[in-house]
């Protein structure tokens, strides 16, 4: 290995390998079904009817290039994200139809590839084929990113090499295109440095690593030119990345360049960058941060707000925003082992990234609002006011979705040296290989409706090792046993029998939730949690105007409802007057009809 | 008359004839020359700097057509309202550089002219001629209606035609190129509406007030391509005007569509148009408007909010929308006579009009916040955070108030049959043409400091005339006496005498403001008041964070500052742990430094 690579900062701990968690049943995997059987095929038809695919095929030279191209100049990464989702997705289920999906598009992809590595339809299609003459907006990098992301994830998932060996001939285009004494610029749209290191990772190519870590530096000195009425910070031009302490600007941008800049700083060994990075995260989750975990609070520049400024009703939280949150955090937990992340993680995947797809999976918020009001006007098809909608003009965050609940089991755990960490819980099966030897085991859950969570071990070596189970922030007075034996909170290190089990017992029950006094829209409110869930008040269930009413002391009285919102515990709150109102899951909002809407309700 | 001219709407009151009303001094006579010494005159200069001017220069062929054009598309309108306002200046307070400046910059206009009457220094130097081909964001009846508003003021002002023969040569066109039968379409950007009518009311054309009625009603029904991620409210165009009850998308546009609307509605005898406009004023007055008079409450889109969405921080209340605004209630106190709209001119004028530029006359705000917060971060040059900033890219709003001053005299008071109805508060001498015979008056004030407004006539006819002073509707316990005689508040209608003294005793003492309960981010939080003006608090007059207090009840202590801020009146404030905090008039913020500030505070 290279001098860099013995700089790199020893992770906490470690992904799984591909396969070695399966979640087999549960509220994700009832969600990853969907994804599987409605949204991916939605998808292939939607990604055809568009003119996306077209728009490739022309590039390819495959249909003559006609009447140019259809959508947005960066349509090439929604095929890219999908074609990801398709290759995570036959680790949990193959089928034909995937196999086919991938031959047949990644084929498409590879014939659309110039000669000497670069690609780009729009570039082809609209632009005469002149390329980087528009870092600001033009999104080449960024669909390079997803390209790259999506070859990996296919090299990882099928072993089919057909996309890694286009990604790889385009990085290495970019390798010779990109850095100090060659074009000196960045992409206006982060990501490309987080798939450079997914690359690195996949080939092992150092040059790949330098371009990301080059791309991370380079940014906030000024390369490039503000857009419109928007200063540097819309694009994390304003300050170099190490000298960031709060995120502004374009929050998905935020957040993919933070996401990569992580990669980086743990691979080039850059402690500081990373203890950057890690106070950044901090002021998010302590200002700028949803009770859903959604980011994003203002429309205008899809961005970060001040600290503090968190307007439920105004909230932009963009689906993949949320997204590139998890992402992130995925990082700062495999680097630092805190389970802070993972809580962060949690909460944001059961709200504001799984109130992105309807029940039904075939519709999508853009926006992922906290509050819509008596008489809200929708004048744009992102808007909740709108309701979920089948497809978007600029379509990033369907595909993002999809390939978010296709690679969502290897989020369950990971493994340091020691043992395994589990940090979502689901019905799943668990390996992992360990200094140890090889360990099994299979965790039984109704999670997030109940709070007991069941771990049996199946395999285990003679030498002890560590089983840790994430306790999250809310779970006061949680309860763990092994084989009925009361252990203190804490990770379970013990020489382990087959047939052992381990029994978290997670309090989820119903719970009020006060704001930062510091956050204007919500003073004197309170929200409804359970377990990892926020809780919404929809106007339809309720017999009183939401704006109207508050809530009372008094207990939060919860029902089962199986045959609502394809199965939902629901939360009846005292309100004013004697009244009671109902809430529901707040991902679940909107699947019956979209009218108000509140997280946070008056408690004064 | 035509039979159309029959049909109008009599109105309640009338404009008082250029140069009845004089305003001598006071609060508002020390901006009117502050904006004649500093602002336009600086204008000037910017015009040249920006190439602005250069542009007219190009398209008349008097410079090269060169390097293309310089700012945006609508960068003409920019001449035409600082034109305006050297039109308006010159009843105020002729001179030589204000007469050279109008025949110059006139002269230019009208060679840039095209023969058959069409202007637009854009399409002639960027689109080689090609006219009305991008109607959703090509700005050209919004230029033209900045250029007929020009012209009509340079008219009534100065009696030089020069203008208005280019303005009618181009409405003439603008007659035979739209409307039924010919091109039908509206412009993205309303204006042009408003400004056919001042145009027909000068030269009593009715072709501009038919095609003004035409731009009416043709708008909302889809005839414009919604732009981008908008829907067609962005412009206006999601519904006829008449169906409209809440305004909705832009926000200048929305009042400029509005006001033009009114006088449409006034000139062709429609009454249910009147009538659906008053209830849309009444809606935004009731959910839409923050407390300075502001209107706007997103940045996205620079828009109206839905109702009660009004946060004080992501306010956007943009200086133009502040002035359109102005201009509607103008329209509909002048259609119906009713107190409720002066009272918004003044609410309007005094704090998110003014607040607009410095004290200085050299700085503007685009947008006028009501709320910096601790740490706020601006990436936008028309962000509060930034200050106020000596010109915009979009220079829509420093012509804009400059226009609004020189021209501010004339809202100062209105006639009817009967008699003259004051408005505005100030220093000002006031002549009438009733048909009792001439009156004068003189008022005398040192308001809004203080609420003793004094007028004393100067000039009367035998028959008995009303003299309305308007009682704001804040004022309640106001006195009123006629020499020393307590009279009901209310119109005074009596046969007058040369020395006889009226005296109004306006409550402008400090009062606390509560928000109406429905607005969640002030909920919980008063706001100061003072007359009619609106107070805030900025960071450096407090010893205490101001995001960390909370004012209490108690005495508010009001102190006369001379040396402050131009001289005004602060008030104390009792807070939490017995600390005082100081408010500043609201207009007169960022006058020192620019640092967190706010108008509502907590009161818990």
């Amino acid at each position: 290995m290279s001098s860099r690579a013995q700089r790199r900062i020893n992770p906490a701990q470690h992904r799984l390998p591909l396969g070695a968690v399966k979640i087999t049943g549960g509220f994700w995997r009832e969600r990853q079904d969907i994804n599987r059987d409605v949204t991916i095929p939605a998808a292939a038809r939607r990604l055809e009817e568009t003119g996306t695919l077209r728009n490739l095929r022309r590039a390819a030279g495959h249909e003559p290039a006609g009447d140019g191209f259809a959508g947005k100049l960066f349509a090439d990464t929604d095929v890219y994200k999908w074609l990801e989702a398709v290759a995570w997705e036959q680790t949990r289920s193959p089928s034909a139809a995937l196999a086919d999906w991938q031959k047949s598009v990644s084929a498409l992809v590879a014939a659309a590839q110039e000669p000497d590595g670069y690609l780009n339809s729009y570039t082809r299609l609209v632009l005469g084929g002149k390329r980087f003459g528009d870092l600001e907006k033009g999104h080449e990098l960024y669909c390079a990113g997803h390209l790259l992301q999506a070859a990996v994830a296919q090299s990882r998932a099928t072993g089919d090499h057909t996309l890694l060996e286009v990604a790889t001939r385009f990085a290495d285009l970019l390798c010779t295109t990109f850095g100090p004494g060659r074009l000196e610029g960045i992409d206006g749209h982060p990501l490309i440095e987080m798939a450079l290191v997914d690359l690195y990772r996949e080939t092992g190519t150092p040059a790949y690593l330098e371009l990301a870590s080059y791309f991370v530096e380079a940014r906030g000195h000024g390369l490039l030119e503000p857009p419109g009425h928007h200063g540097p910070a819309y694009f994390q031009d304003h300050l170099p990345v190490r000298e960031v302490r709060t995120l502004a600007g374009h929050a998905v941008r935020a957040l993919y360049l933070a996401a990569g800049a992580t990669d980086v700083a743990v691979e080039t060994g850059d402690e500081a960058l990373l203890e950057a990075l890690k106070l950044t995260w901090r002021t998010m989750v302590e200002s700028q941060l949803y009770l859903t975990g959604g980011v994003g609070s203002r429309w205008y520049g899809e961005a970060f707000g001040d600290p503090f400024e968190l307007p439920p009703d105004a909230a932009y939280c963009e689906t993949c925003a949320a997204i590139a949150s998890v992402q992130w955090s995925w990082r700062l937990l495999l680097a630092t082992g805190e389970s802070q992340y993972a809580d962060l993680i949690e909460r944001t995947l059961y709200n504001a990234v799984i109130s992105g797809v309807s029940l039904s999976g075939d519709k999508f918020f853009y926006v992922n609002t906290l509050k819509v009001r008596q008489h809200a006007f929708a004048d744009d098809q992102r808007s909740a006011v709108a309701g979920r909608q089948p497809w978007f003009g600029t379509a990033c965050c369907p595909p993002n979705v999809m390939r978010t609940l296709s690679a969502l089991d290897q989020l369950v755990a990971t493994s340091d040296d020691d043992g395994v960490q589990v940090h979502l819980y689901a019905p799943a099966s668990v390996t992992a290989e360990l200094p140890a030897g090889p360990v099994a085991f299979e965790m039984k859950t109704r999670y997030p409706w109940h709070g007991t969570v069941t771990v049996r071990v199946t395999e285990s070596p003679g030498e002890p090792w560590t089983l840790g189970l994430r306790i999250p922030a809310w779970a006061d007075g949680c309860t763990l046993t092994v084989n009925g034996v009361e252990q203190p909170a804490g990770p379970l290190r013990r020489s382990w029998s087959v047939g052992d089990a381990v029994v978290l017992e997670l309090p989820v029950q119903a719970r009020r939730t006060t704001p930062d006094c510091r956050i204007d829209s919500v003073r004197g409110c309170v929200a409804i949690e359970r377990g990892p869930l926020v809780y919404c008040f929809e106007q339809l269930d309720q017999d009183v105007v939401l704006d109207q009413t508050a809530v009372v002391p008094g207990d939060l009285v919860e029902r089962e409802r199986p045959e609502l919102l394809g199965g939902v515990t629901t939360v009846d709150v005292p309100a004013r007057d004697g009244r009671t109102l109902t809430a529901i899951p707040y991902y679940a909002w909107a699947n019956r009809t979209v009218g108000p809407m509140t997280v946070w309700i008056d408690a004064r």
